[in-house]
């Protein structure tokens, strides 16, 4: 084993050395050197941003994960964990100094509790696949990104995921009970247990969301619920912007709970229509996508609650899904949204920040404004129910300047949505994407708070460098930061 | 302002000499000095633990708080934080040599937004005052200590309390958006957003249950919800314990969430009808009681299907109540059943700690056994739904040795639901009470890292010391920690 000495980052010897160094600890097969092989993870969702990593592991045991973890804390390499790559704000993206730890072959179910209704799981599982499996007993997983077929649960709790239904269900943090984990330096960490509430500092919660920086998720137990025996969902036109968003705070204020609350404006409702034919109202402002599930007896309830609200929110059109395939077609359009707008302009940029709902109409027409400004088009699709929104940036890359302009456009929407009382994500993580609004969204002593959060668990930060939270001196040269007679407000804590 | 020098925790001069410095910056009457005068102060709800604090502080103002917290960083003067000191667990127990600083005067809700569905209150606010606050527009705030009339919203945030109704609603870590605090250096932390989801690593679930050991919580955004329509409550008699604990898997796996789900043993259910004769069936060996809530139509179908899966699980009774004031009646018996059984004993000692359903019955014959080891009669009163244990231990504190052999008891209990897969704590905090058991709850790995998380807010140790994590040497002396070669596991991580 490596010795503990040496500084952050340094390069140690040549990348021949590390390579064989790998190899000795990691069976053939494992690691990954070659250019062209290593291609296919020198980017994640956003692919906007490349980079290769020095070399690739794809280890099968845990016993060879620790082994990794050793070697490159002793000789003080970057690592970054990758599961299904699916992160769109580029979570994934490898160090160029860095292993890129691929945990694509810790793929199996290592336990299906069905009375005790938890899925104990390796990192690389499917999302889908923990649904898929428990659905032989009448349970599910929750959490359902759009991705879902393809990302895994490690990733999951990375980003602290969502989904179209996490307004009732909440997100990854809501449906995980306990996580194991490795510490960069190879130790086994033990977090959280079967129960509601866990002594001690959350640090279950805190491994949600922390885009692999604190420790390397090698094991979660998730919650699985009864598949609800009932859905049904309703679609509502609007004439205004304002009108939908008005009934969305209708429905949420007479006390029920959508399974899904969608909304998508007049350009991404036609897209949607032109490409999938789920047949919405291409002359509504806005439609509305309710989903309500539970009981048959309980959904029926519901759905006349919310029909009311709706038509006294001025609703044009209702239109209520009368057979399962009329269901999954009224969704087919919303699930097809993103493809849909990519066909209306060579590139788009999605972007994805959360505002508190009653802003809803406000902000909108602010992006509007912006649109007009930027001279780029912009659909707007979002889950209405948490104000998440994801306004879809149209622009062209080969035309110079455009990618930095859809950028900047993407950057204001996530500081509007700060100033309004919301935040600069609402499901996909920061990654490198969201560095600079960190600094709009966070003062300097919260961020030197997160800093220190990272130095307990990974004091040469190792694990991802550069992701998530920016450094201070960033977000000075921003012009983000508030810093008095160049003294940060906390000099107790360490700097970055 | 003091210097920055000294050691940790060190008597600074003399008493009066501390005094002196507060009262040089509180207003007259803001600091309590006189031993009769500070009585009040010596326990929380766990009264077996008494200690007098040095001084204790009564501020008016953020500005008062944070002159306080320099004064005693600089002076190293150890602070603890206290509510309305209803804590069961020993949390705001004062230190003999620290300050006690008392957040009762900060009792203003400071905003109330209907639209939003927010509340924005001072710490010292009580639970239920926000809720007859948000009841003139129909709207509530969920978790419901059983001291909720009580205990205040800044203690209920350290101790992540629960309620009855935490199964359906979560605890107050799920009904929390934002906090303000102060560091123990005076400067303002700001935690959280309206949004779901909030970028950076979630220092807002961190604050939550960390027992005032991070930091000092001045302002809480508690998200508000519709108050339900209606309610209905079922009440159901088993010839025994296993029925029961099966009546309640039954009902969860058949995709039900209860508003409330409480279960009470044949000794708790006579004690309580003794006392409140709420009309409990003093024959049966266990009852539940099922709290339905939502629209009307909804409830009904829950109902039904409650009552269907209650017979299927072979009750012995079934009564539902008619009106509220019979839905109350039956609640009353509940809510009562802790001085109902405060009756049958000069003294008794609550007992909290979760387990998976699915462990009920297991773990309460368990719990009947070690009743007859120690001669010491039990009562069970618990929050069924979500496996939160409270037995009650009936001892006589004037007999010698009676408090020690409850107490043993009551960890014995705790130690068995970790081994089932649960947890020493289900709302009552650790504080002082167990930190034996988190000893054998947590490896030596998972208490480094509390240790330096703690350090990352409070690097002196000065916020609550000696509560709510044990020091590893502590847990060494036990046998409760794994150490090899006198080896602790993670030798980068500071001592404790």
């Amino acid at each position: 084993m490596a010795t503990m000495q040496g500084g952050r980052h340094t390069r140690d010897g040549n990348r021949t050395d590390l390579v064989s160094a790998l190899r000795a600890v990691l069976p053939a097969g494992a690691v990954i050197a070659e250019e062209e092989a290593m291609r296919p993870y020198e980017c994640d969702g956003l692919s906007a941003y490349r980079q290769l990593p020095r070399v690739v592991v794809m280890p099968r045991t845990a016993e060879q994960v620790q082994a990794v973890l050793r070697l490159c804390h002793g000789r003080r390499v970057p690592v970054v964990a990758r599961g299904a790559g699916t992160s769109l704000s580029g979570g994934a993206l490898p160090h160029r100094n860095g292993v890129l730890l691929s945990l694509a072959r810790f793929n199996r179910i290592l336990d299906l509790d069905p009375f005790g209704r938890t899925a104990v799981v390796e990192p690389g599982v499917r999302n889908l696949a923990i649904s898929e499996a428990a659905a032989a007993h009448g349970l599910y997983y929750a959490p359902d990104p759009s991705s879902q077929i393809a990302c895994s649960i490690g990733g999951n709790v990375a980003e602290n995921s969502g989904g179209v239904h996490c307004l009732k269900y909440g997100l990854t943090v809501h449906n995980v009970l306990r996580v194991r984990a490795l510490t960069i330096d190879g130790e086994w960490l033990d977090i959280g247990s079967q129960a509601l509430d866990a002594p001690g500092y959350d640090l279950l919660a805190l491994m949600h969301g922390s885009e692999g920086m604190l420790a390397i998720i090698m094991e979660v137990t998730v919650r699985l619920l009864p598949i609800p025996t009932s859905a049904q969902v309703v679609l509502a036109a609007f004439a205004s912007i304002e009108d939908a968003g008005n009934a969305v705070a209708g429905i949420i204020a007479a006390g029920i709970l959508p399974a899904g609350l969608e909304m998508m404006d007049r350009l991404a409702t036609r897209a949607a229509e032109d490409f999938v034919h789920a047949g919405y109202p291409t002359d509504a402002e806005a439609i509305l996508i309710c989903e309500l599930d539970g009981v048959p007896a309980e959904v029926s309830a519901q759905l006349q609650r919310v029909r009311e609200v709706l038509q006294a929110h001025r609703a044009m059109a209702l239109r209520v899904a009368v057979d399962e395939a009329e269901r999954r077609q009224l969704w087919a359009g919303r699930k097809a949204a993103f493809p849909a707008v990519g066909r209306l302009a060579p590139d788009y940029y999605c972007v994805d920040g959360t505002i508190p709902r009653h802003q809803l109409a406000h902000v909108l027409r602010r992006i509007a404004d912006l649109s007009r400004e930027y001279g780029l088009p912009v659909a707007n699709v979002f889950h209405a129910g948490d104000g998440n929104l994801h306004p879809l940036i149209m622009y062209d890359a080969n035309r110079p300047g455009e990618l930095a302009r859809a950028e900047r456009f993407g950057g204001d929407i996530l500081e509007l949505s700060v100033r309004v009382g919301g935040t600069v994500t609402g499901e996909h993580g920061v990654g490198v994407e969201k560095l600079d609004q960190m600094c709009v969204q966070f003062g300097a002593l919260e961020l030197q708070h997160f800093h220190a959060v990272k130095r307990v668990f990974d004091s040469f930060g190792l694990l991802n460098p550069g992701k998530a939270v920016p450094t201070l001196a960033r977000c000075v040269e921003l012009g983000g930061m508030h810093v008095h007679g160049g003294e940060l407000p906390h000099p107790d804590l360490p700097r970055f």
